[in-house]
């Protein structure tokens, strides 16, 4: 059994090489450019902790979590564009240092490449993992767009804000556990415990990447802190502060989402603090947290084989960054 | 054996339903809509007929016409956005209709639906043909940066212009070709004959539509006339001009671009004509038509299965709308 920390280095050994042929440069180049900046690499490595529950790691499951991690990384470079967003792990996105053009087909050719990856993939395997894959891939996007539409919504109940949550972030969680669990053998019961799994822990997850966005430290996270609350958006800090928030909080949330202040982060952020959203959010977090570990406890798998996954689920949740 | 007309009555039976889920509305609404505005059809039914050349028509040729034609409608969704196309098929384009977000979300669902449907074709077949399905999308993609490449080169040489086009235009259409004869149990030989048969009559046909793109009928056409030359795109017609015209005219081809005058298509057709780039064209579009029709003789298959395919290069080629 590995660690994260051995396989996230087995992975990027594997992943940080060149995806794409040389030329066009003006195409490929920005796509190696943004792989160029980084990221934690979780979905794939889950890939392949999903693969070890079950045996040695395949081969495949090599394939599978480059796939996912080019995945990922389309749907960064298409969702920045969307999101208009200048900065992407303090680094300038591609929209923002090539142009929008670019960014798109940038995207497309990445999002074509995942599946040069997937067809690597063993044939007694390939037809479930691609739809397993193909699944998710609409589902991420499914996300993406009730995200948007949200924005646009005057009110979003915390249910569908969390069904929106569980389609752009926790499935490509919970799928890259699976594809690993398939690829190692896994039966049905098992592949639906490891996917539940994922999908609960990525919802705890996306609940600290909202509590980090309004409080995390800016150094720490690599983003621009408050932009969430800059773009208007309705994270899960602002749908249970609008529920809670008396008359005169709520007519000072609606003054500035429409009247965008200076100091429109700090104003925000001292309501959330006046509704106590940063404790309930922890809760909160800590109940998805917990469905999480009883799904993962309900896998017909020895227990030792969890251990690596276990340390990994209090580690991701635990970062105060 | 059917005719390219009855293929595309059969292709459109199994094509006009819906391909995607109804929720959320606002990103398949965009897909239903644009797959609507119709099209000739020309690529899945090519992988049909590809397929007739060896076999009795098999199921998996359907699920791969259809993966194929939605590839085609994905990519004129995102390269209408990159070319700022108002409309396609007389009607608005998708980001015109809606927006840019919802055009570039729309886009990367429907690409990946497409591999649902390869996803469909039988294990023996299915890595061979995602191999080849792939390497066209990729190339697609290059063919459309390289097009908005050369928009900001000052000189295209036509080479570079052929092989631009074949990437972007020839590729898909030989793929399809190739696609239909892989399912069909087609050896290498064969595959590669009709591969390039499929490239260079793309070749003519893009010759073709630059023709009509200047000399075509508006009504016919169903596309803005001129609508190359308002974008100063470097085509066929334009980099022949330009390596033909005398002083003064390039004089003027020049401050026509440079100025956009409101008599400048007017004025760029005359020049065209002056120069006789309608009779090159006409010749140049013959060269890459024979060139087709030889490596469709060479191929191992009795006469009798090729007509249909002859056929609907002669139909092709000869359209003067």
């Amino acid at each position: 059994m590995h660690s994260f920390k051995d396989l996230t280095n087995h992975f990027s050994e594997r992943f940080n090489t060149t995806h794409f042929p040389e030329f066009p440069i003006s195409l490929y180049e920005p796509c190696n450019y943004f792989l160029t900046l980084g990221g934690k690499r979780i979905r794939p490595v889950l890939c392949l902790m999903g693969n070890e529950l079950f045996e040695d790691i395949h081969e495949d499951a090599y394939n599978a979590a480059i796939a996912i991690e080019l995945f990922h990384n389309f749907s960064l470079i298409h969702d920045d564009i969307m999101d208009a967003a200048p900065l992407r792990r303090s680094m300038q996105t591609v929209h923002t240092k090539y142009n929008n053009n670019t960014a798109i087909l940038s995207g497309d050719v990445m999002l074509i490449r995942c599946y040069d990856y997937i067809n690597k993939i063993t044939p007694t395997y390939l037809p479930k993992v691609l739809h397993l894959f193909n699944k998710t891939a609409r589902e991420v996007c499914e996300g993406q767009q009730l995200d948007m539409d949200f924005e646009k919504q005057v009110t979003v109940v915390l249910d569908e804000y969390i069904s929106m949550i569980s389609l752009k972030t926790s499935v490509l969680i919970a799928a890259s556990l699976e594809i690993g669990a398939v690829i190692g053998g896994a039966g049905e019961a098992n592949c639906k415990h490891i996917y539940e799994f994922g999908r609960n822990l990525g919802i705890a997850f996306q609940i600290q990447d909202d509590y980090l966005d309004a409080f995390g430290s800016p150094e720490k996270f690599g983003k621009d802190v408050g932009g969430d609350i800059k773009q208007n958006k309705k994270t899960f800090l602002m749908l249970h502060t609008l529920a809670t928030a008396n008359k005169q909080q709520k007519e000072e949330i609606n003054y500035l989402i429409q009247n965008n202040p200076a100091d429109k982060v700090a104003k925000m952020l001292a309501i959330y603090k006046a509704c106590n959203v940063d404790d309930w959010a922890k809760t909160l977090k800590e109940k998805y947290l917990q469905t999480a570990y009883q799904h993962l406890e309900d896998m017909a798998v020895i227990s030792a084989r969890k251990q690596p996954l276990k340390e990994l689920a209090a580690f991701l949740i635990a970062r105060d960054y």
